[in-house]
């Protein structure tokens, strides 16, 4: 087990065995899902995937988890149910599973902006989750690290205004693409041809626009996530976002370039480190002197979002700018999940 | 010969040779520079390096081209130097070289912000060079490249601040990162331990923050050229910029994410692909329904900046929004370096 999963959770111990269902838990981030409900006493697990996966196993507690292939009345039976297969998967199941009474954490996109599903962060959110909610949505990767640098500076003023460019890993497409970016990488370093078969474009050293469709407006599908969700997430639909989303090549941890503009003026550099530092779930590395500061080899495997280069914008008196990174599995994905759950169901 | 040289010069034919140096030769920038060169029928090459180069050969026209070991007399009687070495050497010879009535390039941040020395752009600024100039000084490669897709935009009104992403390549910390990328990144995938020596941070499969001294400010050295010559080039001491220089796993191209805030109202999307494509130097690469947008695979090697995904900034409607590529070697330095002189000259 890696430590920083026992920095999170601690032991956790319980006399009530919950019964829990990863629906997708060969993918990338199911994985992640199942190896955090490890430590939980309290759970009792099931694992469900597709036809491909059914039969294979996972690691679970020191021993193995067979993956089951998924029937309806699989789900209706299980207290927690985690989704993390595909959008077209969740709005076949995840709605019937939650009307059973079942608590339903869902990391497709299906239903973030259904305005009777919570879309949650649990340090900035949680209180969105009214009694009797059952679906909860979990949002998109990079709204997740974008809002953990920016929610906690709306303690210092009102934010009118969020640009942010992206330097997105692999692992946002899935396993296949973290995999081609290795095996493309691998071929190019021996001379040899690739032929990318999972991302439209050649990916070792290389970076591109994000895949996702572009609509009239200019913008993928990526950048209207991260511009409808900011504004679910924080309450707030006059909020101004211009996010522009880039793959790189990188494995497992989302970089972001962010300018904030508030309302009035911009707060100074240590009042933005002192927000950032009491929020739970971010980790401040602004180390000037030394010239560290967040990058993806120290994001990966991490629970916190990592913030730095906390500047004051020379092009606009009331705009600060940060550079973060996060796990795009951990906190971006699987992490929240488990953490909206951890909530929900009182286990910890 | 690479295909884009032809492109750019075509054969060029002259009767009079011109005595040109290039100090620093054996470098990555010197490289470029010598290739470019073997276009020129008038060029009488004489190639420069450090000890550890002097004695080694570069291939030239054919067959090879022997570096020398430079001493301060061996400048004084070439037409033409260009000086892509350290920023030390370029102290200690440009001016005095330049003195004796000698045309010099000089590819280091030593003279940029010098009020009595041009830094030039041709296609932007080439007029700044005044009669009598003869030390012109090439400006950093992130400059380059950002204010080829930024300055063709003043035909649509004034523009006041500039917000810009870097994800920039190996090539712009010189051959040996080039290598330390490769190295580094054979060496994760074969699960094998490797220690930088030529950059501060791991590399494979990582991104860091630019590795230059940051000020008091919050902003490194490569941010703070930008801010700076940007204003030297648009010959607007006003104009608001706001970098952020990341160093990303690419080899040779840079790419720049950059939002565009204009005095008054945006201009919209179809003008700025116009006043882009009638730009010498920049292809526009905006295709919407094929998700192809500008990438360091296609930008290596290539003498134009590849501008798009430009689109109206959703979060303010003064601004616009764009993404670039341009190859670090060739626009960002050696053949913006050889543009100028071949403008000076009357080469072609």
């Amino acid at each position: 087990m890696s430590p920083w999963v026992r920095t999170i959770f601690g032991k956790i111990e319980g006399e009530v065995k919950v019964s829990v269902a990863v629906v997708g838990a060969s993918g990338a981030v199911g994985r992640e899902v199942v190896g955090l409900l490890e430590r939980y006493d309290q759970v009792d697990l099931r694992v469900f995937g597709s036809e491909r996966s059914a039969g294979t196993t996972l690691p679970w507690r020191g021993g193995d988890i067979a993956i089951e292939l998924l029937t309806e009345s699989d789900l209706s039976a299980n207290n927690l149910v985690f989704m993390t297969a595909t959008s077209e998967l969740s709005s076949l199941f995840a709605r019937k599973t939650a009307s059973f009474g079942n608590y339903v954490i869902d990391n497709s996109s299906c239903f973030r902006m259904d305005p009777n599903v919570p879309l949650v962060i649990p340090e900035i959110n949680f209180e969105s989750i009214k009694t009797g909610d059952r679906l909860i949505a979990n949002p998109n990767c990079c709204t997740i690290i974008l809002l953990m640098a920016v929610a906690p500076l709306r303690k210092l003023g009102g934010i009118k205004r969020i640009i942010v460019s992206t330097y997105q890993s692999a692992s946002g497409a899935g396993r296949e693409a973290m995999d081609e970016l290795e095996q493309s990488t691998k071929a190019a370093l021996e001379g040899k041809e690739f032929e990318p078969t999972v991302l439209p474009h050649p990916y070792a050293f290389n970076l591109f626009s994000h895949n996702t469709p572009i609509d009239d407006s200019g913008y993928n599908g990526e950048e209207t996530k991260i511009i409808a969700e900011t504004r679910k997430i924080l309450s707030d639909s006059e909020i101004g976002v211009n996010p522009t989303c880039i793959r790189v090549p990188i494995l497992r941890a989302h970089s972001e370039s962010i300018t904030v503009e508030f309302e009035d003026f911009a707060p100074d550099e240590e009042a933005v480190r002192r927000v950032l530092r009491d929020f739970p779930g971010v980790r401040v590395v602004d180390d000037r002197d030394g010239n560290h500061f967040p990058m993806p080899v120290e994001a990966s495997g991490q629970a916190d979002v990592l913030v730095g280069r906390i500047r004051r914008d020379p092009s606009n008196p009331r705009a600060v700018s940060m550079f973060a990174c996060g796990d795009q599995l951990l906190k971006g994905a699987a992490l929240n999940a488990v953490q909206i759950a951890d909530r929900l169901l009182g286990f910890s």
